[in-house]
């Protein structure tokens, strides 16, 4: 899928501001923005940050040209017309890698541009780590949940068709095997799969009534006896016993996807192997979230397909970052009105570790000062360069890159941040700011 | 906008399903796919069709070139890649109107074509039914709460950056009066709005400190007195002072987005009276939904801002909505396995009002028996025919139409069906099927 033009993608405000900024010395004052959450969703031990890879891409594609210049001169001066036309981001961003674990008030994009210039970007920066992190994060837990087991995410048809290429990125940055989008697959690479719908099986009814194994034998013919047959259309123990009738135990998997999974999946097993197909795996899906995927640990699941809760974020169908300004020509801002605390000046972030490798605390410390130490514990430096010039960098990590790092990361973590349980974040937060 | 390819916005099983029914004689047996929900999120009275507009749209766009059957080449054979190389859906599609109410079982979209042909749809017209419907009918409830006042849309930072174009355009399908989304505004005519972000005002620190007159006074030279200046940045007292004192009486609008909005409201309502500006209207934002939206109905609030609660459907980010094969060939089918019912047989349906207008059931019956007729009611057809011959009809409604179709709706809701408590569905659907 091509990028197309972005620069609508974003709020109005943006746009007046420029235009009342470009009026003054503000326009060009040398800024700094920065992106957090304030908080993690309700009980979630940790975050993930995805959508930095999709954010560079867009931002190339973030210039005015004529038909997005027709829009915005219906409420701005020509001046600032003028000066969108000419727009390309030309400042510098830093920021945790994708697939990094982020906490609140972890830094994890920096902009740093004049005024204009940096606040233009607010809302496409937002959008996409918003979305995406949300996702990413969702997905993590599953993952972690299935520990062994894989996932494919099937939840295209739950959420924006768009949104949903983006949602099967970020799970298989977060570990998700496979993804049904066919999208996701050419634009990101990701591994793709299927099984079959009820409809396929509904569809070989006659005039006589229903036919699954006729079913099963057109699924077989087209995609060989490796496919995956969908056995609960009817009756599941009549579904299984017409699969591996029309397939032999060479079948390789059967999905369900109602009832009590549980103990379909027991009976299913059972069955499988009874009539002498012990290597014809179970895919469930149905309803699956996190806890749900937990709940079948026991069980004997091969594999989970899972949709709704990982594109909706399982609760959290946003992370609740925001983009602030923190710093106006080296001179620390923030807003002081009543709930809603942040701190002014430019930001880094670190984590310190044990020996052992797990992580004891997220240290939010000055940009301008060196990465702190803490004894007997290693620090490791979280922001990598991104664009500088208004180009992103070379040899930035990959998706496949964020995948393993994330994978890493969540090993680093106190056994308890790993738990689905909800409870305060992982580590704390320290800031070392004085 | 313009639309890009969609072929690929679905899930890969829907393409081995192709590939699998074309060597049967099933592949072009005559289907009818349905659309529907087996019930309304957590508690919510009704929901709004929204999304079938864009539907259409990226209907046309749904065609298989050479790029998309590069990728689906390497899991289909290529008998099935020459089918999908002159794929054009060629059947027929009815529906409710965007704008139209559903209930529990209402079949809001109805496909009728071959297998293969209907089958190959399904996953696109989930993603854009689902997510579209879930914004207009958390929307809508909000547009309910808010009464007279205008809500503006100000979410897009907070969901996919293209699911925030679509957002926008499902909340003015709900009422809400403005976006903050520049891509909607130039996509669908909805009307933009905007104020400013606490950052514009934080840009005007200087060596010397804050400058919150300066920042009021370069807003006001760019964009009017008519604009809306955010005061809480640093104290609302003083800064609804400086607002007045900068802009003169003639002020368009205060901004506070944050704190007890309600208390805020009442002391800035009086200050902007006592300081002569009884005109300057005020507008609240931050975390609003429909439950904060009617908990300010007593206070002196003019306009809302809402963001993350509308984009993300209030807690119902999806509308759960599926589609069914029911029938094949004249013949009904139905998946028989457990929890998850569904009716066989192609359906309509009609919706029951009594003579004020007051709606009193949702029927569904046979779509090839008549109308239904009820005593003493007045029934309408709900079911409008969208596309014939895989072109949409002439004249369809606009989105202004099912702007005002969903107002007048909401009119004919029994007066429970308004409210925001959780509850049964607003009217109860009765299946006359036999």
């Amino acid at each position: 899928m091509s990028i197309q033009n972005t620069a609508l993608l974003t709020d109005q405000y943006e746009l007046t501001m420029v235009a009342a900024a470009l009026r003054q010395p503000v326009a060009h004052r040398q800024c700094t923005f920065e992106v957090f959450a304030r908080r993690l969703p309700d009980g979630r031990r940790y975050g993930v940050v995805a959508g930095t890879g999709r954010l560079l891409d867009e931002l190339e594609h973030f210039r005015f040209g004529d038909d997005e210049l027709a829009v915005v001169s219906r409420f701005l001066d020509p001046d600032t017309v003028d000066w969108l036309r000419e727009y390309r981001f030309g400042g510098e961003i830093d920021g945790y890698r994708e697939g990094e674990l982020y906490f609140p008030g972890s830094p994890i994009l920096t902009v740093r541009a004049g005024f204009a210039e940096g606040v233009l970007l607010e809302t496409l920066v937002l959008s996409i780590l918003n979305h995406d992190s949300a996702i990413a994060s969702a997905a993590a837990r599953m993952v972690s949940a299935a520990g062994v087991r894989p996932i494919i995410e099937m939840g295209s048809r739950r959420t924006h068709e768009r949104a949903a290429v983006a949602s099967a990125r970020a799970a298989y940055l977060a570990g998700v095997a496979a993804t049904s989008n066919l999208e996701a697959a050419r634009t990101y690479g990701v591994p793709s799969a299927g099984t079959a719908a009820h409809a396929f099986t509904l569809g070989f009814t006659g005039p006589d009534g229903p036919d699954e194994k006729a079913a099963f034998a057109a699924q077989i013919e087209a995609l060989g006896v490796g496919t995956t047959l969908l056995v609960d259309t009817y009756d599941i123990t009549q579904g299984v016993a017409n699969a591996i009738e029309v397939a032999g135990p060479e079948l390789g998997a059967v999905r369900i996807d109602s009832g009590d999974l549980g103990v379909l999946a027991r009976k299913v097993r059972e069955q499988l192997d009874d009539l002498g197909a012990p290597d014809t795996k179970i895919v469930v899906s149905g309803d699956l979230d996190e806890y749900a995927i937990a709940s079948l640990r026991a069980e004997p699941v091969d594999t989970y397909g899972v949709g709704t809760s990982l594109v909706t974020g399982s609760g959290a169908p946003t992370a609740g970052m925001v983009y602030k300004l923190v710093e106006v020509d080296g001179v620390p801002v923030a807003k002081r009105a009543s709930h809603k605390e942040s701190r002014g000046g430019a930001k880094s972030a670190a984590r310190a570790a044990r020996a052992t490798g797990t992580i004891v605390e997220e240290i939010v410390y000055r940009a301008a000062e060196p990465v702190p130490t803490v004894d007997g514990l290693r620090v490791r430096p979280l922001q990598i360069p991104l664009v500088r010039d208004g180009t992103p960098v070379a040899d930035l990590p990959t998706l496949e890159d964020g995948r393993r790092h994330l994978a890493d990361a969540l090993v680093s973590l106190p056994w308890e941040g790993l738990g689905l349980s909800h409870g305060d974040p992982a580590v704390p937060t320290r800031y070392q700011l004085s």
